[in-house]
C-alpha cells in the first residue's frame, strides 16, 4: 500500500478532504463564499480547534461579537468555545478550515522527523 | 482572554504558525521554494502524517521513490513511513505542511459542531 494519497481540486463551495485523502488527525475543508455572501449560522466546536489559512479574496469573521478582519495570507486559529461566523467582503474568499482536536499534538518537526 | 489569535503572512522561506497561533493540535507551516530548487534531504516521521496543499505554482514530490507531481490546489496526505522529498517546478512552489498526530481526530463536523 502506498504511504500518500493525492487530490487535486475540484469546483465547489466546500470540498471536504478527510474522507477523500484517508486523513486520521484533521479534517480539512476548502471553502469558497462569493462576494458578500457568509456561512448563514454561528458555531462552536466540542474538542477540536480550527485553524483558517485565507487563500485569496477578503472578509471578515464575528467571534464572539468581536470583528476581526480576513485577507489573503491571514491565519487564524479559533479555540473550540469561540463562537464564530464568517462573511465574504467585496472580492469573495477562499479558505481553508483544518480541524484537529485540542491538545492532540505531542511533538512535531524536529521532534518527529527522521532524516533519511 | 480571547477565544482567538491572528498571524497575517510575511515573506520568509518558510513560516511555522505553531508558536506564533498558540496551536495544539497542529504544526502548520508556509513554505517557498524558488524554481528548480528542493528542500535538500529526504525525511520521514514518528508519529504524524502531513498534509500539504500546494498554494501557487508547481513541483514534484518524491515518495518512497516514486513522482508525483504537484499543482495549485493539489492536496496530498503522507502517512508517517513514507519517505519525502519536495522540489519546485520551473515556476517555483508556495505551500502549507499540515503535521498532525496519526488518529488524534476522534470526531469532527457534524459531530463536534455546537450551532450557536
Amino acid at each position: 500500500m502506498k504511504n500518500y494519497t493525492k487530490f487535486e481540486k475540484e469546483e465547489g463551495a466546500r470540498i471536504e478532504l478527510h474522507d477523500k485523502l484517508g486523513l486520521t488527525g484533521a479534517e480539512i475543508s476548502i471553502n469558497s463564499l462569493p462576494a458578500d455572501a457568509n456561512v448563514p449560522f454561528i458555531h462552536a466546536h466540542k474538542e477540536n480547534e480550527e485553524i483558517y489559512y485565507i487563500l485569496s479574496g477578503n472578509g471578515k469573521f464575528v467571534i464572539d461579537g468581536e470583528e476581526v478582519s480576513l485577507k489573503s495570507g491571514d491565519s487564524i486559529k479559533v479555540a473550540p468555545q469561540g463562537k464564530r461566523q464568517i462573511f465574504a467582503g467585496e472580492e469573495g474568499i477562499s479558505y481553508l478550515c483544518i480541524q484537529v482536536k485540542v491538545d492532540s499534538l505531542d511533538q512535531y518537526t524536529a521532534t518527529d522527523a527522521i532524516i533519511c
